[in-house]
């Protein structure tokens, strides 16, 4: 932590800063420079210690050096994390391909959905049965029965699956029945559910708020690492700006930034990060090309008679379609899609 | 609703989007335009109706002319809300001030600062238990231990209390000690938590999520009043823009905004608005010029020593003049600051 | 400036960033820390260093202690800047008024608001000749011939002229007739036109750009006060955000933060702050309760019937009201509005 | 455009708005509803129409339903565009790749980097003569001197050059030197600088302003298209958001979008759309990946010697990797890379 002290600040207010510093038990390195003085603070530094020195006369700003996320920092462990569901491995040179409804409708609807989206490649079934929904006057999902109808698709055809918990009084039933517990990006910052899942320790998908900076994401990757379960993928699913065009704006560039300043694998949702159907496959594209390690994408049997979220589900023939453009831009950049090589091997 | 056809769209399509319409169970009304046909819907709209339709061939855009919000509107609800909480009124004449520290740190603290802030003129005690933290390492409150403090102070001095609740399982938990239950930023969108204390009843008091629009906003506090508890306030706390110089940027203009569009009352808290104790009072002036109902602040009696959000506190000294402008700019708007009418009333 | 060394850095790494900012004949201080070392860079410094010592091995980031503007710093210029035009400054006591329509229609137009906002109390008359339109099919302004009117007006009225100069090739012309020059927010950073308009010696309004941070800001204010010209004003009208039932968001906390950093006086435009005319009077009163210097309001006699912007303009006595109401929260915050206090000296 | 009116809004309040509408020429198509009426306006729309109705009594919203951009729009023009520079097209299966220098500082440097940036692959060679630059006290270019240098680089290296042109009054001057004229993001509003490129009839490539929404970055477009030149290329570097990890936030969706509303050519420039050279290469990818049409990078001799934008540019060894991957990613998506198909060519 940096206290630059405001120009012609005076020796007393030095000082002061200073005796602030030691008091917390900590060192201070002052460096007199042209204009104005700054003070190192060397030690364990402590959160508040910001606030404190900030309020002090005569500083002028307060600059934080350390990073305050340890635990998903890739300098404090640089090896990858690998995220292991079954035979599936997220993080390492496999693409994932995550699809399914956005909603749970129906057994029908679902095991369609299951057997087409596998037969193209998908390895990790989605379906919400607890779906956020900005109004309370539209479908909110089937919950529990949601859940047990994916319990049942998953045995019948063989995918793992994800899907979202919205409240820590429900993880423990959602646990049940789900390989991947997904925290969505309304709950990104819903610090107790964080604790939650991380005291589950089954694999988690924690999506990024929609306002949320890349340090606040890590800080809230670091609620779940804090519980001992590491096994965590982070899911950009596109952020709040002033563009109407799209529902969010795809931030495509925190895919290169996350695998350089943490070791969680990240994979992108290009549904929810554009909310047209049509830019889901350029983007999708995009995202492997840029270096995810999967993608999330919402397939539907009839996408015009969906109960949520039509507008941005792919029919099948169009998932077939991205699976198959997806094959050769991960090629193209030295990985391989999962359900593809598996389909290759004969 | 109204479906704008593409330029050039066949009458096959136009049919296509009139059957589906119909089959709806309501009524198309078709308008042909210079450039492209125009499609009204008439009946009782569901919201899937828009993804729906918006998927059919020849559609450009689905346009919603309804709000989804309709609890909270005024054009169906003209009559302002006031809500009591004991002898106090939010959303009349009176300018409600309600001040204290970010946290409850302990008896002492708590004591000390709510005698401060009555003296000053506040009507409502403010003090978190629960406390949301960016960070896993930071200070998260006293959890049930504070919320005793809170009651055992307001016995002491007779204030109000607010503060707030963060997850549904601690509802029942916080209700019991609290006059207003507030629900944070970061929870504007959590849909169980707001369904909980509706359901309580009690006061509610919903902050403003850092990227939620106006629409998102009513749209949860439609959450609560759907549970039949009208006793909801609005409080603009800040939204997350470019400008990194403030914490976050108050929208002053959704103030007069809330007025026109909904009959619920409307109070700033330009602490966490803005981040920085220099620009409380600016602000909280600013708020009440605009008309808000109220404001919320933090007061501590050593900021420099708190353990949460020092930097934006004032000190009691600070609290007593922005006190004392506040009573004039009130008066300047045809209002008066509550505490202060009291006082005046010899 | 200083260069934060990631955890783990070599001596080599440490030695290589040494003779970098050597070379460039500037000292080095190092400050090992616990975690990490940090090289504090002491001289004159130049913008260029930043990118050059992010680059070197070893380095995690460079942070800019010294702020990068200068001349429009409070800290380098502690006293207030007045800017005089005729017998009325800007940026003292008074809070200045400038209204008028938003594009100059014609003579009897200019004329008849010129009364009415006089009448009213203002003190300077503002109307566009040249109007940046973001279609090209939109109405554009009368240019010269509207600078013509605006003279006229003037002499017949006798309030000094605010118009806006939109590229280097006609402040020439527009200096011979305006007693301010406007610079746009489209055109903050146009940087020849800030030079031009900064050569001319003219008192200068520059607004702020939709995404200009307040650093931008000052920075471009730098190009106008680096010509030598002092006589600069800034304008706040509102910055682009997610939200869109406003046409942008207006800033409210910019207003004391630029009388903390700055010397130079600031106002407020809620006419295109908001671009809806039942909020420009909240948010005018808003920003005098702020602290803003003046304010500057869109008046027209048939807002329903203007060429631009009519739906953001004032009627003749719904800008009435907003002086009575200015007034008193002028007074309240221990100011005055100018033209009243005039007519108030009999 | 279609008027929405209030709920219970009178007849009379009705009958105001059609007689409106027919007194400007146009004919109103009345649509009942069950909550609220609608009213269609039939005709030669005129933008100022909006604001006029929507200040009529009893009308709660005007939307407008037609696009305002026409030329740029592929509604009116389905087919695409080529932009034509030599022996290259731009808008056609190859993706063209523009290298070469933030600015141009020295002739050995740009023919240096000329002849590696051609040799990786590079067919167009970018570099700034004048520079927009945030504060008055950075370079800011060679000015026409820079020009010579490019021009003298081009007949020596055979690559067509683009470079920015900041002002109307230097578009001639630049206009004589370069192949393509660059109109930066800060001047993507300055609509004289667009009206004097359009009316060279020589190539414009446009960039996307900070915060331009894609309708008025068409309309910007508009202006350059309505002096009858339709050699235009638009170009995304990144837009303004909330986070400041990086420079700007890339908008990956633009490409796509771009595709599918308009018939112009889109790049992208990764350089300036992040600021990291680490970010560029796998920007760069996505960008193609999602269907660019190309790419701009910035690459320097000496990034750490740079004196403009060196954190951002690659150096020769590290774009010769960006080029050798691109042209796997371009394959994969069914295009190729200009410059490599030339050299395959044997």
């Amino acid at each position: 932590m940096i206290v630059v002290m405001k120009v012609g600040s005076s020796d007393e207010e030095i000082t002061g800063v200073i005796k602030r510093i030691e008091s917390a038990g900590l060192k201070a390195h002052v460096s007199p420079g042209v204009e104005r003085t700054i003070i190192g603070v060397v030690g364990q530094i402590f959160p508040e210690l910001q606030d404190m020195l900030e309020m002090l006369h005569g500083v002028d700003e307060v600059i934080r050096v350390s990073k305050p996320y340890k635990l998903s920092s890739r300098e404090f462990h640089p090896l990858d994390t690998k995220v292991k569901i079954g035979g599936i491995t997220i993080g390492g040179k496999e693409i994932v391909v995550m699809a399914g409804p956005c909603a749970v409708e129906s057994e029908q609807q679902l095991l369609e959905t299951a057997k087409a989206v596998k037969a193209a490649g998908a390895t990790i079934l989605r379906g919400g049965a607890f779906k956020p929904s900005t109004s309370p006057y539209q479908f909110r999902g089937l919950g529990e029965h949601g859940l047990k109808l994916l319990a049942h698709v998953k045995k019948e055809i063989g995918l793992p699956i994800i899907t979202e918990v919205m409240t820590p009084g429900e993880v423990g039933m959602v646990a049940k029945y789900s390989d991947i517990l997904q925290v969505g990006a309304r709950n990104m910052q819903n610090f107790n559910l964080l604790e939650e899942v991380g005291k589950t320790g089954k694999p988690v998908m924690l999506k990024r708020g929609l306002s949320a900076t890349i340090q606040e994401w890590l800080l809230a990757a670091e609620y779940v690492l804090a519980q001992g379960n590491e096994q965590l993928i982070l899911c950009e699913r596109g952020i709040r700006t002033f563009e109407t065009y799209t529902r969010n704006t795809i931030d495509i560039s925190v895919i290169p930034i996350i695998e350089k300043v943490s070791h969680l694998p990240i994979i992108a949702d290009p549904s929810h990060g554009t909310g047209k159907w049509y830019l889901v496959t350029p983007v999708a594209l995009a995202a492997v090309a840029a270096g995810a390690d999967g993608i999330m994408v919402e397939v539907h049997p009839h996408p015009d008679l969906a109960l949520k979220d039509g507008a941005q589900s792919l029919t099948f023939a169009n998932f077939q379609q991205l699976m198959s453009q997806l094959k050769s831009v991960a090629d193209a950049v030295g990985r391989h899609v999962a359900g593809y090589a598996v389909e290759a091997e004969p």
